[in-house]
């Protein structure tokens, strides 16, 4: 397949040129469904805060509510005394003020009233009578948060283009948000090759293999927050191809060709995704192993991209990880490419030596072992080395073997 | 609240003593959707392979399919020759075989002709009139994989439990699998103390906080392939808590009392825990921080599971992830926790002293920068602590400190 790429690109040369090709960042349709249906999701704005957090001076202990002078050279063998006004309910504004020498019991979370600066944990006091005995000295400021301490109204909170998970759903509950913009940019996947029977086709026809590429896809997307839909098959044919994706194209903003292996498929993707125009064909191939024949092109003013994918499964999978995903994020954020913020990236060093050549970036499917990261080797028709594989080792363009001890970049799945 | 927490377990003893009174592992319940829709769920049964691969010899390069005996001794200066019978079209099985002295072109993927036992890469090969020109020797078996090379009938290839990601819906479409048993148990959540209004109330009534924990733990139970209800807010209002738990559990497996901070609410959700009875409350609190204030109980024989979480944002989610998925791990599997494949975990200098202490299992967020955990510090009360960490660094029980330099583990989000 090599004479079929004339040119390739290193990832970050292909998404700059893409970028600028295709006029990225394009402006996004975005829904806004409540909170728990945005799960998974991407943010479609920035969100900045309404509002001051915490939105009142709040206690962080069970304990009293009181001013730090009171307790000025209070210790357990000079214990300072004060005058116990109430308790705080939690969820209840205080309906008092405290004045010198004065302490309110409060919990965790609790609003302080007026006056207050400080909180005495439990442990370092006692009740006598109604007195409050200070074992302690505090400053002002102890075990208490101030209003707009952590974040003032108007600061952003969340950034274009963040996964919404866990922490961003728990950070936009708690900013009052009960629903938030997501991404609504439409993907949609075109298996091709004539040799593709679809998944459940049992017993497989001899020659025949099954569209394993297309659910794969499927499931990188839907990981990570973008919606798909899967077209099927279609078979080498360049006509049918042609229709297909425009068709597609009327209603998608970004279709995935994944690759059929042989090189009348791949020819015939590459003429449809020059039949796309103005630029057409980007990306003839990338610099990367595997990979290489990955073909990107689009439509500048409709906004449309295309991108043909490696029919093996595992450079399949390299290329949606390592360059798809920072591709999308460059849709949606411009130059930006956030690969920091798609990986967990960790160096570790080599169990074995990976064995690589210069000139290429290389990626490996690997497992950590005693934190020791092991190559999974395996012909390339197994099936089941990306399966045990928890991310990929990455060796630089100026790589050629990593030797056992060496440190090298896991991309972490 | 430490003096209600009369007796905490460590998170493996917890998970053994829940395991062993509740009968761990359940029977559970599976659906068995089409793969696509599967995607990001947990399989529900053990998946077999019905059938070997490759399923037939099959090309690792585009080349010739030829006998290897027919190269020996073959090199650039003493070529081989042999006659070209015919070429193996994708998608195709061979109609012919092949004899002593002959090839046949073939594609990466193609089937084997009957005979052929290596494949010669184009690279290596010319073709002079209608003969190939062999420039190397060839061993039995290069650039072919063989029948069943790789995984037999009746192998194992997918684990009750594992999630359903890119990797097994791959896995699972080779195989010729259209659908896959999913895990059908049914978790919901319910947020309790007076305390709480919900996400989007806004302004904020003066002394409540907004209920962001119960997003944020269904987020964490469908990123982990559970799916979820949330049921709302209830006050602290012990009958109020214990009808909704038990009209809850009629319907679900699995009750989250995403707790109120203050001690009544606790002390409400452990009597509501109490009587499910046989054996009712289990656990009364974890030997981990932040987290102690975690309850556990349920009901053996109807097989119900109940857990209180603590109210802190940060506190649930470490409990979420550092003991509910393990927990769950046994409820599917039993005592094979398989935190191993829930996380993934890798040992990594401190950019920073760590101050711990001994005698308690603790995690602190993190992020990682330059290959170095550095520990996430702000008050308990701040709401961005969470939102920028990567993942838990794990101290031990028996550590106090951990200082810049040395090794921890870190657990990644």
């Amino acid at each position: 397949m090599n004479r079929f790429v004339t040119e390739t690109l290193s990832r970050e040369e292909a998404i700059q040129r893409i970028t600028s090709d295709l006029g990225f960042p394009w402006p996004l349709q975005t829904e806004e469904p409540p909170l728990t249906d945005a799960i998974g999701l991407r943010v479609g704005k920035d969100v900045l805060s309404l509002e001051e957090h915490p939105p009142f001076d709040r206690s962080l202990r069970d304990g009293y509510a009181l001013f730090s002078r009171d307790t000025t050279g209070a210790s357990s063998g000079n214990p300072a005394f004060l005058k116990v006004k109430g308790f705080i309910p939690m969820g209840k504004t205080p309906d008092f003020a405290l004045s010198a020498g004065e302490a309110a019991g409060i919990s965790t979370g609790g609003c302080l009233p007026e006056g207050a600066d400080a909180v005495l944990m439990m442990e370092d006091s006692s009740i006598l009578a109604d007195m409050l005995e200070v074992r302690r000295s505090l400053q002002s400021g102890e075990n208490i948060m101030r209003r707009a301490e952590e974040i003032r109204a108007g600061e952003k909170i969340l950034k274009k283009g963040e996964l919404l998970d866990f922490r961003s759903i728990n950070l936009l509950s708690s900013f009052g948000f009960s629903s938030v913009p997501v991404i609504g940019t439409k993907a949609a996947i075109l298996s091709t090759g004539d040799e593709l029977v679809p998944p459940g086709t049992t017993p497989l026809p001899p020659g025949k293999i099954r569209d394993a590429n297309g659910g794969m896809i499927a499931a990188i997307l839907q990981d990570q927050g973008f919606t798909w839909k899967h077209l099927g098959i279609v078979p080498d044919d360049p006509e049918q191809l042609n229709s297909r994706v425009s068709e597609a194209l009327e209603e998608q903003d970004i279709i995935f060709l994944s690759g059929g292996s042989s090189v009348s498929s791949r020819d015939f993707t590459s003429t449809t995704l020059e039949s796309l125009k103005d630029p057409g064909l980007v990306v003839r191939g990338l610099n990367i192993s595997p990979g290489k024949p990955t073909l990107v092109g689009g439509n500048l003013k409709r906004r449309k991209l295309a991108i043909g994918l490696p029919g093996h499964p595992l450079s399949c999978a390299v290329v949606m990880w390592t360059f798809v995903m920072p591709l999308l994020m460059a849709l949606i954020n411009g130059h930006e490419r956030g690969e920091d913020e798609l990986f967990q990236k960790v160096e570790l060093e080599a169990g074995k030596d990976i064995f690589g050549r210069t000139g290429v970036e290389e990626f490996f499917p690997a497992r950590i072992e005693k934190n020791r990261i092991i190559p999974l080797t395996g012909k390339s028709g197994y099936v089941g080395t990306m399966a045990r594989a928890v991310g990929l080792v990455r060796l630089p363009v100026e790589m050629e073997t990593l030797r056992t001890g060496e440190k090298a970049e896991v991309w972490l799945w």
